[in-house]
């Protein structure tokens, strides 16, 4: 992956000899070691990669992931013992005086350990920012890996209709929709998946509980699959019963904010623009105060790679190749909530929705 | 909480004022957080913890997650915006010249805030050794709760041999097991669930590819289910066709290995101990050198609880209360592997097997 180690060396703000990446242990593991190498199966806990300026990377792995990592065409380091591990990170830590780290997927504790291989004159420079600015706009492979994982959960939204049903519990529809997912070829969920009923619906982090569904509410769905390590993250809200003037009003204000949230994504244009548009919109009807959060954050190999995203205050510039989620959501606690959610892929001249699945209203 | 945060502060070897837990971005949690606080649902990203040395503690959280963090007893600061975010964590370390941090689970951009927000003349102190401590004996609700997760695990244990036919693939297996763990009430798997066949099952870490089940391998699965955020951890392995002399006898090896590791496993007894029969044991058949990871790691709220475990060169001693896996393998390259897998309890007379599937040699 020699073109994204460059790209991060040509976003550095101030040069340095290298840059280190270093795992934890599951599921604390840095995304931009697996950016770099590329590796699309293993686990590689306390996997180190080493990145040079001439594009080039090297790799400690451990032998429960050498045949995994031998897919790759990087140079490998596989210890065998603590000892020879700590040994290898000291040897390729040799003669740097500016080493380069990704300071907001690093363990405090690793960190503490490079330091303590490092040569004592050696500075350490947080490179967040150039990794962050590489992993936001998405190259052929990983929008092609993205449109795979989009196009799981696209197609299990049209069946979640059919899973309702009088007392069927919000777990029990969690595991029908994972089912499918993995059935299609997803690797795992992106992340827990939300499947919830009525009130609960009014909770944008709820996971999935043990309430049996009844007429006459909202059932949100926010699930996503991860397809050789990338994401997709999408919403649905179905209306279980027959829905009031008010829950119809709801829904479609949802649906009008998230056109307009679209329709305000342009290369060029700032990041919190598309959010300000839906914000000031909602906040224009009688759902005021009720858009609790942000209109968007990136994806990729993270399900919240939030360095990008459509968020108040920021201000950095939307590109041709960013993927970014579009998910306003209104929320009446005590009542419920309504989400809509898709990801867009940003083109040079406007978006590509890649969750294609069906959002008209719908009565089940 | 309060007995959880008095134990870790009893474990302390050095004083601290207080103890702050953050979190990052999903997945990049602090487990720690959730020991504290003992939220059953909602993410949590972001959050911080207070804990203080009379067991009280504080929690900053978002508004996503104010109604699950409602159900707790835990007074809570809801920032709604950066900003006071940010004051909300400077008025929390005021006034606190020795702050202990986790550092085995705090990603390092937030160790910067911190330091930011201390006054300067603070000291950070690494509290990770004791909350080690404190996380790796269980105590009873701790137990109930992984008891969920291995009871769930374990009967889905007997339904893999009726998933497994001429051409189905490693990743369609794998959905109707985590299918299964869900509808029996798993919040989720505990990790990306190994299904593997002939060659792969050779893999330790291997997830589950695309291969499709011919006649005469091994096919190993290696997974588990989370319930209310405890997890468990099981490996089974079955021989598809009929084994050769040769591969039974691996498959009795690693049996008689795991035999002769729970034999081994008692209070007071070195943690290495165990590991160590276990692995002179297997180097003393035809399998020499094929037993290439430890015998087990801690479980609870991580799938790894790498802290504890029956390890190389581990020198602590075994203590009532730890819940540990016990997984010997042998690994041929080329040709296949075998892992059998518990998660025990320790007790103060020996030791209770949570997963409690079956595991004589099976030919399906």
């Amino acid at each position: 992956m020699t073109g994204r180690v460059k790209r991060i060396f040509d976003n550095l703000e101030e040069d340095v000899d290298l840059i280190v990446l270093i795992n934890h242990i599951d599921p604390l593991l840095d995304q931009a070691f697996f950016y770099v190498t590329g590796y699309e199966t293993g686990l590689f806990e306390a996997g180190v990669a080493f990145l040079y300026p001439d594009g080039k990377c090297e790799a400690i792995v451990s032998k429960l992931e050498e045949t995994s990592a031998r897919k790759g065409n990087i140079p490998l380091n596989i210890p065998s013992s603590r000892e020879e591990y700590e040994a290898m990170i000291e040897k390729g830590l040799k003669g740097a005086d500016r080493i380069g780290l990704h300071y907001n997927e690093l363990i405090h504790s690793r960190f503490k350990l490079l330091e303590k291989k490092a040569a004592p004159n050696s500075t350490f420079l947080d490179c967040t920012r150039a990794i962050n600015k590489a992993r936001a706009i998405k190259d052929k492979d990983e929008v092609e890996r993205i449109r795979c994982a989009c196009d799981i959960s696209s197609r299990v939204a049209s069946e979640i209709p059919s899973f309702l049903h009088d007392g069927v519990r919000e777990y029990e529809v969690a595991a029908e929709m994972e089912y499918r997912m993995k059935k299609m070829g997803a690797d795992c969920v992106s992340f827990s998946t939300i499947s919830s009923f009525g009130k609960n619906t009014a909770e944008p982090h709820y996971n999935a509980g043990g309430l049996a569904l009844e007429k006459n509410v909202f059932a949100l769905f926010d699930y996503g699959a991860t397809y050789k390590r990338y994401v997709s993250d999408i919403t649905r809200t179905f209306f279980y019963g027959r829905a009031s003037k008010e829950d119809r009003e709801m829904y479609e204000t949802v649906q009008d904010a998230q056109q307009i949230g679209f329709d305000a994504i342009e290369p060029g244009k700032k990041m919190c623009e598309p959010h300000d548009e839906v914000a000031s919109f909602i906040d224009g009807t009688r759902f005021k105060g009720r858009f609790i959060h942000s209109l968007g954050h990136g994806i990729g190999l993270s399900v919240h790679e939030s360095f990008i995203g459509f968020m108040p205050n920021m201000e950095d510039r939307i590109e041709p190749g960013m993927v970014i989620t579009v998910e306003p959501g209104i929320y009446l606690p005590g009542h419920g909530g309504v989400r809509i959610e898709d990801d867009i892929l940003v083109k040079k001249n406007g978006i590509e929705i890649l969750t294609k699945a069906d959002k008209d209203f719908l009565e089940v």
